[in-house]
């Protein structure tokens, strides 16, 4: 039997230190609702489950990655949800112009968290698989936090995302 | 500004060129339905979303993890779903001793792969983090594929899991 000892133990500390109530232990039994990919942050959309998934159709597309990083149970996360649902530019820039991924785990890739792992986060990537590190919010502390005040930044970041790199040089 | 060049190149050669049809070509307008993570292998089972928040779950809950990898327009995958679906002991066992993840795009993780990248194909993996590549279906092919009248050898394959690889040492 081939063991292969799967390397991202120090990820796993990071994520359960960063989490907080898990999901998994509400109700086992009785009828559940489908989990959705979107976790409330537009039905509409087309979301990528996955970060390869969404790396593979920004390369596709030509378009930008946004990769959402939440968790259900953070009042600034679910703050941020509403606002980013409710905006319809948001929304329809999302739809048109991105690809998008909302996550609640982190993934191994350092590149997501340039100056940490914290929620909420939001951070572009460039088809041509470039982190936009250029991008960011308005807090020092945590580059890539918004907050619903901070909504019109964000929609002029995702702009900012759509000028794409290879188009500057 | 920091340029992260993501290490996931040859990835997503080999992603795109194991899928069929992309599901993002469907209609663009009109009401869309969210999508879920079950993708109809058990709507009343909790999903996990990535591969790392399954290891997260099966290390947390000292569970096997089962992953499916499967594709939205594969006859195999659908005949498999349905089966997987249909199957009241599946279900119980896949919702009470198993965390459980279905995947339409490969991971990173080449020990997800043992003897290529196909679908439909089930691999588990145990809570210490082991892919268990000792548990495989009946085609010397393609070790970890299943028909659906490979059903009950899949149940059997799940009961396998579920004596976890420390219990032997």
């Amino acid at each position: 039997m081939i063991k292969g000892l799967l390397s991202v133990l120090l990820v796993l500390v990071a994520v359960s230190s960063s989490l907080g109530k898990p999901e998994k232990n509400i109700a086992k039994r009785g009828k559940r609702i489908p989990q959705t990919l979107s976790r409330g942050w537009g039905d509409q959309l087309i979301w990528a489950q996955t970060y390869e998934e969404g790396l593979y159709w920004a390369r596709m597309q030509n378009k930008p990655l946004m990769v959402i990083f939440h968790l259900e149970d953070c009042p600034h996360s679910l703050a941020m949800k509403k606002s980013f649902a409710e905006d319809k530019d948001i929304q329809k820039v999302a739809d048109e112009d991105l690809i998008v991924l909302n996550l609640v785990y982190e993934t191994t890739d350092k590149h997501l968290s340039p100056d940490g792992q914290y929620v909420p986060r939001i951070i572009f990537v460039d088809p041509s698989m470039t982190v936009r590190a250029d991008i960011t919010g308005r807090y020092s502390n945590r580059m890539y936090a918004y907050e619903p005040s901070d909504i019109k930044l964000l929609l002029s970041n995702m702009d900012k995302a759509k000028k794409l790199l290879k188009t500057e040089l």
